[in-house]
């Protein structure tokens, strides 16, 4: 099952299923309607009160930034004014020299989650969306938290939908295109830390709530992002979250 | 004027003024209605979805940690699970070697504000609250990003009003005591970054959201905690935040 959010044109907000590919023929079925994806605005597919974001999560990108692998997952923190919705324009800091794209799998919480062991991890979550966890690497080199580089507004695209775990495989791919090119291609299957480890760990000091996102990391071929770049997250199961970039 | 949050003897909750100081002769005014005080539960007085904290804003405590003052602010986030009520019992992680609090005021935000230039930024502050910015330095100090060190549950205790500005001279004292005892005494004359600094910095990369709180550093003498210890956090024109702590 695949879930969005959206507003009719009607201006009501409804969460509901989607029924087929969004770029194709699909449609949309929530409180006993149904709806056109075309005549709707899709919103983001979960309202998170914290992005909990977990860096170096594949090997193959802490070696491209010059890191180690950690001994436990790094964790770093973007708050509500992160979030994007599929199609929405984005528009990044201005004045700086290198603002990334990086394509994740991103877990939606379903149900209020703290001190949860790796076992139960599952069961607390909703599903997984595709988020892209933009970065401005100007500041985040210079910071001891990630505030500036990024927590900026608009710094977590996610979406379209939330797809639940059976539609995701254990080795659904993480893929990034800018401007139609391939730039990252990963899979679930190098995570360092996976989805129950970090459920685990993360609520050992806070609560995750219903509709808070894990953000999982991402695979080698970040790189930079121009003033009306388009960028694709494609997550095998969920489909695919872009968004236009601006740099004013 | 002095703001509280509350909630009735009958389960509403509400939003007014207090008239004279909590542990003395008080009274609380909202929707029409006057309230004593022993009679409701008083909550957090404004509801984050975020805490933008700054570190090392008074040298004195930069210097106590072996650290230099940073040339902008060191800034950091609390997600709002981190939130505390006057008067609620904190527990703090299991297994730690040293649990700290620390003394702070903090700016609670009453416009959304994006892009404010310092001489603008009062006009985005609602009032003033004491804040305990309670840390887990074990984790604290092994973690680029401080998320197990300062973003657990109950790490943010804030209360118990929010004061407007007019009340706060601009030599406020902060302080804590711990089971009576004088652990702290700074003022706000010591910050290195005003709040209007502050205020500009943070909305430069994000906005803040009425009811957002931006905690401005802590004055030297921060140190440990023990299960069972009463946290009291006072600032000139606000009162006392007043916290015991558990640690299972």
């Amino acid at each position: 099952m695949r879930l969005a959010r959206f507003r009719d044109s009607t201006g009501n907000v409804h969460r509901g299923e989607l029924h087929g590919d969004l770029d194709d023929e699909a449609e949309l079925t929530a409180d006993g309607e149904t709806f056109d994806p075309a005549a709707v605005e899709l919103l983001a597919p979960c309202e998170p009160s914290k992005f909990v974001c977990v860096g170096r999560n594949y090997a193959d990108h802490a070696a491209e930034m010059d890191n180690d692998v950690p001994d436990r997952p790094l964790l770093f923190l973007k708050p509500p004014n992160s979030v994007a919705a599929h199609g929405e324009t984005v528009t990044l800091p201005s004045g700086k020299e290198r603002l990334d794209h990086e394509a994740e799998l991103a877990v939606v919480v379903g149900e209020r989650a703290k001190g949860v062991s790796a076992d139960d991890a599952m069961e607390y979550v909703e599903g997984f969306t595709c988020l892209n966890d933009l970065s401005n690497r100007d500041d985040q080199n210079r910071e001891q938290n990630w505030v500036r580089g990024k927590a900026f507004d608009q710094s977590a695209p996610v979406g379209p939908v939330v797809a639940t775990p059976d539609e995701v495989p254990d080795d659904a791919f993480v893929r990034a295109r800018v401007n139609g090119e391939t730039r990252q291609d990963g899979s679930r299957d190098q995570f360092v830390f996976s989805v129950p480890d970090l459920v685990e760990e993360i609520t050992t000091y806070l609560t995750l709530e219903p509709g808070d996102v894990v953000a999982t990391g991402t695979p080698a071929g970040v790189g930079p992002l121009e003033d009306g770049d388009v960028v694709e997250i494609e997550v095998e199961g969920v489909g695919t979250l872009e968004n236009e970039v601006r740099i004013p």
